[in-house]
């Protein structure tokens, strides 16, 4: 139902609520009320590419793989998609009675975190390390979940995590993020306020970490002035779980419990991941909190799951069949939002492949389906690893596959100490091949969330850019043995293979591409699939990320600060054909710009729209991304395409964390990849510059 | 070489050495002696079923799936090909210097230990509870490994563990097998004499357990008297890895280590898997040990070696066509195999399934490599799952796999406190389809070696024959909402479903199958493939499995001496179509049957003929397998089919263990299945019955 009549029949509810009953409501797992028809409902679910951890789903690419489509309208059909399957596999879990975690709504996705740094074990979670990309995809993605009929939320998304969040993860339950009101809001807030003011997110959860010494959980600051008055947010929010305990046992911010749970509510944290607001009945005795904060905790939480309409009757078997009605779309999508996320790096003009007889396909990474899936993830039952995907795809060569190394250890499986057990077979498979296609890379166990990773990497934040050495021994040895060696990377980011970069002869980076994901790469070495992927991060050289990993300011870090030259800059990848475009102006705040496609085939092209400030007033980003779009033209076709600007991005936040319209000369740079040398050079295509003088 | 040759040369060679020199090559890493010309060598490699652990190789089912086809040539043919794959995978190594473990051509393979007791973690590395199933599975895997060039020995294999040896995992090294004369001859040693004296074995590892209190690697009443005195074996033994350790730490049999190492050279244990011969030094000066023993032992050690030629130039390029060339037959092989493997339990006329709209799926197996591999297992780069096998083979039905439960928690994923957090959604789709498969079983995780298996079950045992309980939940749940269910097993051994065996329509035993087992079973689903495989081990009631795990008597051990009524008896299994026997007649120590195909397809069989005994001498066993073949006869073909009997197989063993010829009268009973009326009530076919009285 709408919000108005949700919001109404939410308050009719409460009024009829002993305390008791309200309390429990706050909790995640919020049992049943029989005497008033309630139900029992489970608020934690995810769906960060794909509905997740509810059994069979559609895996899309992992969201860091999002974000490098460069392409918001694919991500809000994958946004979509996600929605109505997991609309489907709610009614079919409770056609079978079934209400557990997982099996419902409210979608605690997406991540909109800036990727401030590349050494986060969740970086991959996010849409890079840009606000203006981060909020157009997140927007995206938030309004292809929810839908867009007023009349019925199709289900709930959730941005997290708010705010000021990216690591380290070993430390993140008693961290304090000390951040500038500038870069707060010149970059850690801006995806937010996007998703709450053009996506109307349904949900907004509090991060583990303080920000500048006030616990998110419990930031009035956050939660209320910023959150609800600023943007006029009127969804629920959630702590991240647990992260009501940490105000207390780790932040030590509240010398009790009780105390944490009161002041969390009154700071606007509607709901608890935890079991922390079991106390608040004593908080309530004690005036930590009061009724009225409670009640509306209550009408923000009540009102959602009144707009989700999820009480009604449900047919397993209409509903199973609705789901099969679906599958094709479904697959279709994971096959191209897989394509879309690819970011060829590098090619000295071996790919696409030309008819190899004999494929080596070898690496920790060539049949791991891990790597396909990347965390928070659904279970296809259609995987395609890379292997599976490079066999099908040259269906006239020989592919052999190997492993060659561990993803991290010494070994594979010797018993005694012999390190590099099976590299030998790796070599005399490359020296026998035309070309050794090498999927190298992390995989979800190794970089990850506090808890899930386990390994000696530690808590699941990577210690360096660099390749784990059992992988940096299986590149170098069979670069020595090969001249032809195509290494596709398999990660959450930024890998910095160092000299050996300089000896291969291509490189994609095809981070964790979900279920149809060997397909999509196979197409992309067949020259099938056309890349269209850029990268949504920086790739530093790995001695250029020197700083504090606990250091919050944007000094010197990401492309809009970073003044170094990274091995390959963000914005950038190649594509095997480019449109061409002329003619850009500025209108009616649009950029317009003529696009020609002279090849022979559709051709799509993603084109990045860039803004600098000529000497700005106040200290600004070297450049900001301001616009993107996906130009997709037929053969021979020429057409204007116009890209709105949102003023937004041409405004500058000063020290004290206002945001101030430009009103110097701008710099507009229009083309594919930002206005750097190096990836000038390697575009083929000449940018188109612009300059446009705000009043 | 031929042994003559490599004997003469290994002397030599050992004349040359000094006492240190020596010492050192009686360990599994024996190292390289340049002033000799010898390189190093690891003669710890592994090829149960396919060369192991050491990078891609063809991954042949499981050994007990190669028991349950009944069909040595078959397996001869699995053992060659392991020989050859082996031969070029030491060459490959050698082209890149490579010589370390699993890189060599000592194969410890096969076990060949009898499975007295179905909760052996390890039951599925052998051929099943009979010794003459045993006898004639692993001297044909024996063969093709080896080869049977005298001048050439292609591989070296090894029958293990030498003797007694078949749990519990948690205390095997320190266990003390007591065990009877009658029963060590009647059942626990035919297997080893068959190997030494019909195939030629080139390596005996003794057991870590005690026999009757001695030690299995120091005990010379194995080592010695019956190894070599009785049966005349000249190849290698070797201790199992650590066990040489065993015999002073765990079995206390000596008062230190250096006595431990002695002693087991002096008892005729050549090679340590280990290092307590590092002691031999210091043996030698005690006493413990003679120089002409270690002489001794070194020369059994160097005949194989040089038979084995390693130590040629190898050329990788040229050993990775070979390689290819081979692929093809290795597939073909590998799924032959794999077919051959499984065995139909039941089928109430489900199967084969008829163009089903909607296949299910679901459980933990369904998408697990793990499982095709089973333990001591090559990489494959082809593996197909289940889930992917039915999806190819019933391409025009939709297919909808889904996980439906853990293999053995509570919950796939959730974190909060919801058991079968995904069962939910299992039985919606078992609703929605017009038929279930659930793949079910165990996995090499769960039943296995002790170091290998790590989870609850503990040391690799099985704690009963029942499926898991998150298993038996799905099971139970999946039956009472279809009334179409057809359960694949994976297990390396009995499972029992208990009540819920009464339920399903069909039930396919499928061991750990292999790499392509995916489509060995989708074949056998629609029918393409015709199931021939029969039990190689009892599939007991769980209830009847209720003697103490450590008691080594048969009594009621086994098909041979077990008087109740199992829930599947060995030897069973169904098929689509069978042959008819008729005309069984005995001469010149052969069974003479004529086998008729009425089919209007190619039909093969497998011939079981059973032998008992009136009114015995001696104890006997209710029944003993004395002859299997399969038999493939094209359409409407007849044929005269004709098995030797070998009279070893006739005869008994009296109390003290001495082997008795029978004179009494033996009852022959030939065709399918063994002469329980629980199967032939089951074969739909006559079994043919010849009464025979030896002289």
């Amino acid at each position: 139902m709408n919000k108005e009549s949700a919001r109404k029949k939410a308050k009719e509810l409460i009024a009829k609520m002993s305390t008791e009953e309200k309390v429990s409501q706050l909790l995640y797992e919020a049992p049943a009320i029989p005497r008033l028809g309630i139900g029992e409902y489970n608020w934690w679910n995810e769906a960060l590419h794909g509905v997740a951890r509810a059994g069979r789903a559609a895996v899309f690419p992992q969201a860091i793989g999002l974000g490098a489509s460069f392409d918001p309208l694919m991500v809000r059909q994958v946004g979509s998609m996600v929605g109505q399957e997991g609309r489907i596999k709610n009614e079919i879990y409770r056609s079978e009675g079934r209400r557990g975690i997982y099996q419902g709504l409210t979608f605690w996705s997406p991540n909109i975190n800036i990727v401030r740094d590349p050494r986060w074990g969740r970086a991959h979670e996010a849409y890079g390390e840009d606000p203006f990309l981060t909020s157009a995809i997140g927007t995206a993605f938030v309004r292809g979940v929810q839908g867009e009929d007023p009349e019925h939320l199709q289900a709930a998304a959730c941005a997290k995590h708010f705010a000021v969040h990216s690591g380290p993860e070993a430390t993140r339950h008693g961290f304090n993020a000390e951040v500038s009101e500038q870069d707060l809001r010149q970059t850690y807030l801006p995806a937010f306020e996007h998703l709450v003011k053009d996506a109307d997110v349904a949900g907004v959860m509090s991060a583990y970490n303080a920000v500048n010494g006030v616990p998110s959980s419990c930031s009035s600051y956050l939660l209320r002035d910023i959150l609800r008055g600023e943007w006029g947010f009127d969804g629920y929010t959630v702590s991240d779980c647990g992260a009501v305990h940490d105000i207390f046992e780790r932040h030590h911010f509240t010398d009790t419990k009780v105390e944490a749970a009161g002041r969390a509510v009154s700071a606007g944290c509607n709901l608890n991941c935890g079991s922390m607001y079991g106390y608040l009945l004593e908080a309530l005795q004690k005036g930590f909190v009061t009724e009225e904060a409670i009640d509306e905790a209550l009408e923000n939480l009540w009102t959602v799951r009144f707009r989700l309409d999820m009480e009604g009757d449900a047919d397993g078997a209409q509903t199973v069949d609705r789901w099969l009605r679906l599958s094709p779309k479904l697959y279709r999508l994971e096959e191209q939002a897989a394509e879309e996320s690819l970011v060829l790096l590098k090619n000295d003009g071996i790919l696409p492949l030309k008819n190899p007889e004999r494929i080596a396909v070898i690496g920790p990474n060539a049949r791991s389906v891990s790597v396909l899936e990347g965390n928070y993830h659904g279970t296809s039952d259609h995987y395609v690893t890379l292997l599976e995907g490079i066999r099908a795809e040259f269906a006239g060569s020989q592919v052999l596959g190997a492993d060659g190394c561990h993803l991290y250890k010494a070994q594979i499986e010797a018993m005694s100490h012999v390190p590099d057990d099976q590299l030998g077979e790796a070599l005399a498979l490359a020296r026998a091949c035309d070309v050794t296609v090498l999927c190298l890379g992390l995989d979800p166990s190794i970089e990850g969330e506090l808890g899930d990773a386990s390994n000696e990497y530690g808590a699941g934040d990577k210690p360096s850019l660099l390749l784990p050495e059992s992988q940096r021994r299986l590149l170098h040895a069979v670069l020595d043995a090969s001249d032809r060696v195509i290494v596709v990377l398999l990660s959450g980011g930024a890998i910095d293979l160092q000299e050996d970069d300089e000896r291969i002869s291509a490189l994609v980076q095809a981070w964790y591409p979900g279920a149809l994901g060997g397909k999509a790469v196979a197409g992309l070495l067949s020259g099938r699939v056309n890349p269209t992927g850029r990268l949504p991060v920086t790739f530093y050289h790995n001695h250029q990320v020197s700083w504090d990993f606990e250091d919050y300011s944007m000094k010197g870090k990401t492309y809009r600060y970073f003044e170094g030259r990274p091995r390959y800059p963000f914005g950038f990848g190649l594509s095997y054909r480019y449109l061409q475009l002329s003619e850009a102006r500025m209108e009616d705040e649009c950029v317009h710009v003529l696009a020609c496609n002279p090849h022979s085939a559709a051709v799509a092209m993603p084109l990045q729209i860039y803004v600098s400030w000529n000497n700005p007033s106040l200290a600004a980003p070297l450049r900001q991304l301001a616009g993107v779009t996906m130009i997709r033209l037929q053969a021979g076709e020429q057409k204007e395409i116009r890209i709105p600007i949102d003023s937004y991005w041409l405004s500058l936040v000063d020290e004290k964390g206002h945001r101030v319209p430009h009103e110097g000369e701008i710099l507009f740079t229009i083309g594919d990849h930002q206005p750097d040398e190096r990836s000038c050079e390697l575009s083929h295509e000449p940018l188109l510059r612009l300059s446009f003088k705000a009043d």
